[in-house]
């Protein structure tokens, strides 16, 4: 390989049969591995690669130690006629939420609106892949999940909530889905983590260090507090994510939550709310979908700010980046190929990781 | 009156009658008029005088004008086991979502959450109205509404959205219930509104001029854009929320709604949307409860940042707020009382406004 790091791109066709049997090895059944696979992949594609196959290895390691199930008892614990509370019985994030997303989606289509909540939940990946499973259903999706604390609340150095994620998912008609999708961070957490395992600094801003200084240290920002969007406005925000989705299910909450790195030692306990709203039982959807449109094409053509080239929509980069990734491949650092090219050893699998790299 | 205008405070026990006597000679039945005094009232008490009792003589003059209906025809347009679709009928939108949220309350009980969709809108005074109603009988509540666009897209210019407010609170135990209620603004347009009534300079970084320079004329800034918070996460989420309120109830969205202020040609026709959650559905209430106090507990017991006295939860300033206030009285500048004092000459009301203030 004679490419710099940042060249290396990863055939996604190529990429997915290989990480799917790195799960399947890890032990998963193939159906599983293949929505975690899946979950992953499509945030690299949409250009999210803080929460794409840069997280096959603590996957892995989590699995290994015992600490995600891989044959997970997910259970009901109460159902009304439009809500579920589950139980995801610590098996592998994507798995329990994808399963949860087409529950509330199937009671929506009688109940109008249904959500799920989930207790005994692990790292979900990126919460705009269960909303757009709702937007691809002519429904609107929402999704949020709590995370372990590495956020302080406002005011303060302590983190004591998670950089809680969420997502709301829209169907358009002749545009691309609305797809917002958010940490309660002016960041993700993993971006932080990324620069860490490629070594590379952080912006300032995005993060204190343990006695609340300014950093743009990866390692420094890690063992501090990264900072919530908006100033008090995100950290209300993580704080509401984190009662519906911890606190509502029964799950754990802000510092009770089980990190996923570096813990060989506790389950992680996340809750997730989902939830999906059948648009039919208000509008005719063709009427909704053309509605969205038109909000977007009046977006589009108002007035940029100078220095602007371009207003976007929520998503709008993201759908970009997938159609460049999927014909150009996605893009991984060292630090990622030598976690995948351990494992590969590890597993005993024969798949030559130099031959999934798009060739250039 | 010998006190400077910020020493003017108002009685909340005597203002509230005096209100809904403004509001009955303006033509609202009764109790229609008690939820209105009641709503803005409780925004004063709050702090947030932006939302309170400066609004009696714009929400006359819709009514006046004929584009807020004293009787509105409230129409189910659908119901499903979880949701209704409501018309509002240009009815005073403190009486249509108050009505509403009951309408989502009494149905979750049963079905665990439920929602209403409401087109045909008019402002609807502070959202967190109604999210406290739910917190009261033990649910977690959420409401937002669309509003006249008076904010530009992230990245552009022209006012394209609202300042959509939101808000969610949830029940707990020992302490206040937890409150976030937020515009997708920095700040809300209303406290710009108060800043020209009352002649004041607005901070910079609030909102842009027409030429989309940052300003601190109030009116000026008026003309141009407010800035929504978090940047383009702001934006994303005010975007969504003109969605949920204003397409999915088929009521108008972005730059199709009428405004508030200086209108005297057409309806809002604003969207609303109301959730409220039923805890019991998921767990005993009392361990709900008691973990959101334990939750409270231990953020406010982390360490504060440098110069930093004490660590807030969503809501606390505000109920402290309204306990001075029930004692002290609501502080009103003297255009508002000059707003109050012309409407009860128009309609020739008995009330001595100085027997109103709190003696000093």
């Amino acid at each position: 390989m004679t490419q710099s790091d940042c060249d290396q791109r990863l055939r996604v066709e190529a990429a997915y049969p290989f990480v799917q049997r790195i799960f399947v090895a890890a032990g998963l059944p193939k159906a599983d591995a293949a929505v975690v696979a899946d979950n992953l992949l499509q945030a690299d594609l949409r250009g999210h690669s803080s929460h794409g196959i840069s997280r096959v290895r603590v996957y892995c390691n989590r699995i290994r130690d015992g600490f995600v199930a891989t044959a997970p008892a997910i259970k009901v614990i109460n159902e009304t006629p439009a809500a579920f509370h589950l139980d995801g019985g610590h098996g592998m994030g994507a798995v329990v939420a994808d399963r949860a997303m087409r529950m509330c989606m199937e009671k929506a289509r009688t109940s109008g609106i249904a959500m799920c909540s989930v207790r005994a939940g692990t790292h979900f990946g990126i919460a705009s892949y269960y909303t757009m499973q709702a937007a691809a259903e002519d429904m609107i999706g929402y999704a949020c999940s709590n995370a372990p604390a590495t956020m302080a609340p406002w005011g303060g150095i302590t983190p004591m909530l998670g950089t809680n994620p969420f997502s709301m998912s829209v169907p358009a008609g002749k545009h691309c889905p609305l797809v917002f999708d958010s940490a309660s961070s002016i960041v993700a957490r993993g971006k932080i983590n990324l620069a860490e395992i490629e070594d590379r600094p952080i912006p300032l801003g995005w993060a204190i260090d343990q006695l609340g200084h300014p950093t743009t240290d990866a390692t420094e920002a890690l063992k501090g507090s990264v900072l919530p969007f908006g100033e008090h406005k995100g950290y209300g925000i993580a704080l509401m994510i984190d009662i519906l989705s911890g606190i509502l299910s029964g799950a754990g909450y802000g510092s009770h939550l089980g990190p996923l790195w570096n813990n060989a030692e506790s389950y992680q306990n996340l809750g997730f709310f989902l939830l999906a709203i059948d648009i039919a039982s208000f509008r005719a959807i063709e009427e909704f979908k053309s509605q969205i449109d038109q909000m977007i094409d009046e977006i589009k053509a108002s007035k940029p700010a100078p220095q602007v080239d371009e207003i976007l929509v929520p998503g709008e980069i993201e759908f970009r980046n997938e159609e460049y990734n999927r014909k150009h491949g996605i893009a991984v650092g060292s630090g990622v190929l030598h976690d995948l090219e351990s494992l590969r050893r590890e597993f005993d699998l024969d798949t030559d990781l130099a031959a999934l790299l798009h060739s250039a």
